[in-house]
């Protein structure tokens, strides 16, 4: 199943897509808002609203308002060798804000500040049952599914000090869908991660080449606080970043930057002037 | 004026302190959501809703749902030299969850994952009126006030990895509160903070000593994005934290921790198994 958030002239729903066209699940503002609800899977397999021809639809941020936002950083062998540093012991973790998220295709602001305008394709856990201290073995259940966004990183702020949230959280820089796509939507075991800048492939990587897999990271970060529906886990970015380049190459105005995993879709953004 | 979020019978409301008691603000669930009322200043001086002994009030997070929370590390010229590390040109900037608060006093939980449980009082700047690209002449008119926060911190966790998010956001951690005091009640040119464990002073720091003050701190994290009514900027901790004692000294269960600046009041949490 596949299901998305929807803006329509009432505001937003949530939607199931159905091969060709959307069916609004009534009731539901978005998918963070069905997720809340225990009976969320019965509910949207079985919702008969409107249906919107895909091809009209305007698909918004997946989560608009997620309780809690934690990203993984250096969680791909590749992207940590690149970068330099050796493989961790445990996962390194930071934060964004709500503010930070923007619509999977929506345009992205190269700010004046910082023209350090970097890529990072990420597969993203989508918690869909709530809970603390969540074993390994029992975090597949709380998994509501997948989807994709673009941690774009200004790397210039980001190198500024030690702690690389300054660089990660700038207002509607992170973009997040198109679809949650539940766990039998993708083979997490051979799907690979794609990131094109202007149709150029950057980033193709196995998405089993995770350091810490999804089960890992769900047990771990229950370890510190309660999951709740609809918090969202970046997982990290794989190798062919454009700091890591040589010479280094970064996004501008006019750019139009993608992110894809078979079974989920893709994310595509046109960076603007700001 | 000195405004807080009381527990009621019939859930939570923002609050007026005159004195030895305390004004409800009738239709304000909490202090974030009057916040959010552009004439919060006029509607809570002109509130004269029912009375409270503040004996008998239930005082709880003065925030509870902030739309983000930023914090703000090595800021205290003594807290950064006693770390061992040079003064910084920019803030070094991290986030907690909403989840992560806790109320003034509150018990906090010794967690079986980390037994050093460290304290780090700090004052919190409270964004009244929004704004993006603040400049620092224009901050003042965007701080509501200030309120204390205890970032504790679990060292173990924080210190596994570059980033501190996981020793910075275990759940129900930071206490926040009691008030709200708006700006005319502090002194921040002569006002000190401090810190107490089982009544022994920890911290005992001049505000003003801070590497990066309130002004600059709004003016720079209202560059990468909009703050909004309510936000809280934890604005880092002077030196005295257990770790950097010789030998180390890190919370127990038991132990009474406060953290108090006149005009503000005190935090006080006990300490308690897991």
């Amino acid at each position: 199943m596949k299901l998305a958030t929807l803006t329509t002239p009432q505001g937003t729903s949530a939607a199931r897509l159905d091969g060709d066209h959307y069916r609004l699940i009534d009731g539901f503002a978005d998918v963070g808002a069905l997720l809340a609800d225990p009976g969320w899977e019965t509910v949207a397999a079985a919702a008969d609203g409107p249906a919107i021809p895909a091809a009209d639809a305007s698909v918004t941020t997946l989560v608009p308002h997620p309780g809690a936002i934690v990203c993984v950083g250096l969680n791909y062998r590749s992207h940590i060798l690149e970068m330099g540093r050796d493989l961790p012991g445990h996962p390194t973790l930071f934060a964004k804000f709500e503010r930070t998220l923007t619509a999977p295709y929506a345009d992205i602001e190269a700010v004046p500040e910082d023209p350090e305008l970097d890529w990072e394709g990420e597969l993203v856990i989508v918690i869909g049952t709530g809970g603390r201290r969540i074993a390994e073995s029992d975090a597949a259940a709380h998994i509501a599914g997948y989807t994709l966004a673009n941690d774009i990183s200004m790397r210039g702020w980001q190198m500024r000090t030690k702690e690389w949230l300054q660089g990660k959280a700038w207002e509607a820089s992170t973009p997040v869908g198109p679809v949650l796509a539940t766990a039998d939507e993708i083979d997490t075991a051979v799907a690979r991660l794609a990131t094109t800048v202007n149709d150029e492939t950057v980033q193709d990587h196995a998405i089993a080449d995770l350091v810490f897999d999804p089960a890992h990271l769900v047990s771990y970060i229950s370890t510190m606080m309660t999951l709740q529906p609809g918090d969202l886990i970046l997982t990290g970015t794989p190798g062919g970043v454009g700091r890591a380049r040589n010479p280094q190459v970064y996004l501008k105005a006019g750019d139009e930057v993608r992110v894809a995993v078979p079974g989920i879709g893709e994310l595509r953004n046109r960076i603007v002037a700001g």
